[in-house]
């Protein structure tokens, strides 16, 4: 596409879009540009997939290589044959697009090749301000476009506030069918501690939107029901360790306190009593870093590099790498890989420190690349594979 | 010092600097240079307290607050009241001064304050080529000066080989009394898995050199009894865990395998069988990260940091940092800090990078300052204390 020239006086808009896109699926995927990188264990080609995505946040493959993209103003795109299709997908719920608020993650069911079931997380309005919503919807695809039906809204953040900050959120399906959903505290810190309120907390539900009979606080007054784990900050990354099935959740701490967490039902993970930060003031947070009753991080960030979206490699084309946690940092501009053994992080390596800005998202492909969004407003879906 | 005037013509040599030593010690410490840093937690400041050491390895505090250190061409050097002694401790064995070898580390006895033993590793000559070899001795001082009386070699590593590297070593002497001795497998890889040698172990003996009846490998055909654990390459650091009483050591890997492990008794730490490094030639190691039967390391660095001396810090002056391991590095010239919680490394810190150089070992001193020794021919001894 770079290659046109200047002079090009083909149509504007959403139809030329679907033009060219008809010609890179006839002529095959466009040219990548790729970049080669060393890391520590390979050299790796970074080819541009797409561009132009404004502020992309999640991606997801569904069973036949197709991928979703959420934009955070509110759109959702495909990309289909590793070329973004112009049009986004209709039917997509209203977002509150402000802040840090806006369209946030997407995962498919686990049982999509026969439900065609998407989940969305995103922030919407209400009493009281706004707040983060998950929602469910079929997907219908006919030929390049797919619109939503069946759009149900599954789960809501209570209190609304009046933040634009610290939504999460992410979704990640546990193995027993059962959804989590992150969610940050949105700048009321004391709420991450009141078991009344999501925020600030993991919850877990039944992907219709009711509440397992075996989450740790039913029954208990006062509390709500959908809460799994308490005392969260900002989660925006989340994965299930596909090597013992427990969900990872990352989270943006204050200055010097990004953490890597396993939470664990009704646990509590200490915010904003205990920290490996401080307040962006200066100021020391609560008590410490440590309280009886309060869980300890698995690793944290010190100074913060500002972690988002979070994945296990399980591909093929890296075995070294095989069970290790990739997390994209937005401050940093960098990708995180955390050795992971028995359960511990045993070592750090970071990866194309400022090369691309922002990293928001990563996920392990089928195609055992590894793949990446970053975070601008001329984002661009990234895949990382050896070098050839 | 540095304000004399260039044409200044007092006398050269070994008197010059008494005299100079005796007129810092009237006049109080010479006043140290000093540079300000920002680490995470605090801002500190780095004074350099002696220089002109060449190649120091090793520094230990006596009970008076005196210091001892190690230059790797076979001196012993004093520091009292924080100024450099120039006459060297004579007495001290002769060492073979060649490549990683010479005068390595040094420990006072725990009872040192009724016994005045201290303990000396370091590499020696002897049929075969060299090897490490400890002794212990009593330090007799006398004014500025002192020597050593009955000297006694306690341990020998076996078989002595020709090559000039990986000799180790450290000594750490346990809660129980006995004294841990860390030994590089002399670039003979094959014989840290061969338990009738000494080369890449870690062995376990009673200050007075014999075996304690409980090592692990006590009564076993073949093996030599004073092997606590191996498969080590070349663990060029060593530190008591104060809060579990654990011996922790650092090692050099091959490149992106130095490790931190936590040797147990007749335990296999892998190498050459397993490594997270590489051969210098780029080559793969042995059958990769993983094996039945070997330990896993707490901590790894890749790429390779190149650490030597460690230490747990235990003083009052930096309390956020209190059981934290701080490592130093030589090819990468900085100091690491691994925030240790619960028996794994929860985060790491990386300071002074570049700024001063190879730094080849670290201690908790009993001012709670950090005490740095950096390896070059003209070596420092820094001191790092909050800033003013």
């Amino acid at each position: 596409m770079t290659d046109l020239p200047a002079t090009d006086v083909r149509p504007r808009g959403r139809r030329s879009g679907a033009i060219l896109t008809a010609l890179a699926l006839i002529t095959g995927a466009a040219p990548a540009a790729a970049e080669t990188f060393r890391t520590d264990d390979y050299t790796v080609d970074v080819s541009t997939v797409a561009s132009g995505l404004e502020h992309p946040w999640s991606l997801a493959f569904l069973p036949d290589g197709t991928m979703l993209v959420t934009e955070r103003p509110g759109r959702l795109r495909l990309v289909v044959d590793r070329t973004l299709v112009d049009a986004p997908v209709s039917g997509v719920p209203d977002v509150y697009a402000s802040g840090q608020g806006g369209l946030l993650d997407v995962v498919p069911a686990p049982d999509f090749a026969d439900s065609n079931l998407i989940f969305l997380s995103y922030a919407e309005r209400g009493d009281g301000g706004a707040g983060t919503a998950v929602a469910r919807a079929r997907l219908v695809r006919e030929g390049m476009s797919a619109r939503l039906e069946d759009v149900e809204v599954i789960f809501r953040q209570q209190p609304k506030t009046t933040t634009s900050r610290h939504f999460g959120s992410r979704l990640v399906f546990a193995p027993d069918g059962m959804l989590f959903v992150t969610l940050g505290e949105r700048g009321q810190r004391p709420l991450a501690q009141d078991l009344s309120t999501h925020n600030g907390k993991v919850v877990r539900i039944v992907p219709d939107g009711s509440v397992p009979d075996d989450n740790p606080f039913v029954g208990t007054a006062g509390a709500r029901p959908e809460i799994w784990s308490y005392g969260h900050r900002n989660p925006q990354g989340a994965a299930l360790n596909p090597e013992t099935g427990e969900l990872w959740t990352v989270a943006h701490g204050a200055r010097g306190g990004d953490e890597v967490n396993i939470p664990k039902a009704g646990r509590n993970y200490g915010w904003p009593v205990i920290s490996y930060g401080r307040h962006y003031s200066g100021q020391k947070i609560g008590v410490g870093t440590h309280k009886e009753g309060m869980e300890q991080p698995v690793y944290y960030w010190d100074p913060s590099i500002a972690p988002s979206g979070a994945a296990f490699y399980d591909g093929d084309l890296f075995p070294e790498w095989k069970g290790d946690l990739f997390v994209g940092a937005l401050k940093f501009q960098l990708l995180s890989r955390l050795d992971v053994e028995d359960g511990r992080v045993a070592s750090e390596e970071r990866m194309f420190e400022g090369a691309f800005g922002r990293i928001r998202d990563v996920r392990s492909g089928p195609d055992g690349a590894i793949w990446l969004l970053t975070d601008e407003a001329n984002g661009q879906l990234l895949r990382v594979a050896p070098a050839e």
